[in-house]
């Protein structure tokens, strides 16, 4: 490497840190996870972990044990002194000069944040809007990892468009899940989501409101809907770590319900709270 | 952004460098070129630029003009004073707190190596051998994105099979391209390759290709091929930028022609050399 330029700036390339050499910069080659604390205790942090290791796996990345990476974790969170802490970990394969196939041996690269995640109760109080997008995603979106850029257009559609999450549409017409959470919808007394398949991040939150829906005998149907089936769906709300239970009171250009959270999203999100101890 | 961890060190957020908030590594946000020099002269660098806007413009990267991109990559390789060499470039959408959506004034981070480009001289008399790998790529591969993790995968796989690079097949069983190069197969005296289309990167190598065979009076065919149809054909080869074009003399456990590069590839490799004055 004999040159290397940042902005307008010629650098030795051999003088740059080695992050601009990731390979999570050039490929997107790395997984990822967000975990969340709530009054001072990580939630869930076995199941992230687990999702992680297999994550690590698909991809090839084998040098971390999770047991290491749960003791960073944890001496990270405990250094930050953060109640209500959002932190945000991925593993990439390395650093290296640019070059798709690389070296079994090179040393992967951990990095983590932590910061303080304020919960946004207007939200959850007056729901939110939300606008499709089509599924540009790759393949194996069971992996979760670090090749996001068709969740940041999305995303950023759906900012344009004044809504704060955007709901992917397969080619087919079929919902797959939302740009950074999953999706579900209530008709009646049924709690309907996409089933699990390569095409859908096996979401812990998910798991945690399929259970909360079970607690408050809502029948669980995963089965995908069809943009025409959300819009006329009784309730509809988000999932996601970070934020649990959001609902979703405007779906494109259509009003869900009265246009405010629906009872059973109410419910759930009440159930929800049970399992944070 | 209180605390973050680089391997097993916690370090104090803000006195990290900004590529460690790149969103290029939380999302591949961001877009890139390679483009090469033949004896001290940059190859095609107008096609690449324009394919580069295209690229910015598809994803939303507006701040930086093709002008000013130009300026820098001539400055730079200048500087690096490398005859043969390789020019990678990339621009993200800019450094922030990890969130999806982002400010639409961040200033977008430019990022540029040069390195020697060796021509490895065996690949073009000898030919390669090349694997077959499920195309999991995303709908968008007419953007140059940082988004490559299938293409790692692939050539990971490859590189595990003893071959030189991956070529992807997707759900119907026609083949795309491969993990870094377009696809060309020979049969009899037609050129034949995939159409441009979201899938397939529209590489500026596969245009110079085509004009080669079109030069040598081969007639050409845009159709996707099968990979029963590419496992039959009299030759096979791949193009790309930093070796313009390599035969193929293996694909999967089929031998191609005589084990040999083809007679049409090597009229085509002779003609390339007439694009570069």
């Amino acid at each position: 490497m004999q040159i290397a330029m940042i902005q307008d700036k010629i650098v030795p390339a051999d003088q740059l840190d080695s992050a601009y050499f990731d390979r999570g910069l050039y490929f997107g080659d790395g997984v990822y996870e967000v975990v969340r604390s709530y009054n001072g205790k990580i939630f869930a942090l076995e199941e992230h972990l687990r999702r992680f290791a297999r994550s690590l796996s698909e991809i090839g990345i084998t040098a971390l044990d999770i047991d290491q990476i749960r003791s960073r974790v944890l001496r990270a969170f405990e250094a930050a002194e953060i109640g209500n802490a959002k932190i945000y970990l991925h593993i990439t394969r390395g650093s290296a000069p640019r070059n798709h196939a690389c070296d079994a041996d090179l040393e992967p690269n951990f990095f983590l944040t932590i910061t303080e995640l304020p919960e946004k109760i207007e939200e959850k109080t007056d729901g939110i809007a939300v606008s499709t997008h089509p599924d540009w995603r790759w393949k194996r979106c069971d992996i979760k990892s670090l090749n996001l850029l068709p969740n940041v257009l999305a995303r950023i559609d759906a900012t344009k468009k004044g809504c704060t999450e955007a709901i992917f549409v397969d080619e087919t017409g079929l919902i797959t899940e939302g740009a950074g959470s999953t999706f579900f919808a209530i008709f009646e007394k049924t709690l309907r989501t996409a089933p699990l398949t390569c095409n859908i991040l096996p979401s812990i939150t998910r798991k945690f409101t399929i259970e909360a829906g079970s607690n408050i005998e809502l029948e669980i149907v995963e089965k995908s809907l069809t943009v025409q089936e959300a819009s006329s769906a009784d309730e509809l709300f988000i999932a996601v770590t970070t934020k649990d239970i959001v609902p979703v009171v405007k779906f494109d250009d259509k009003v869900i319900g009265n246009g405010k959270p629906g009872k059973y999203t109410e419910l759930l999100i009440e159930e929800f709270r049970s399992f944070i101890v």
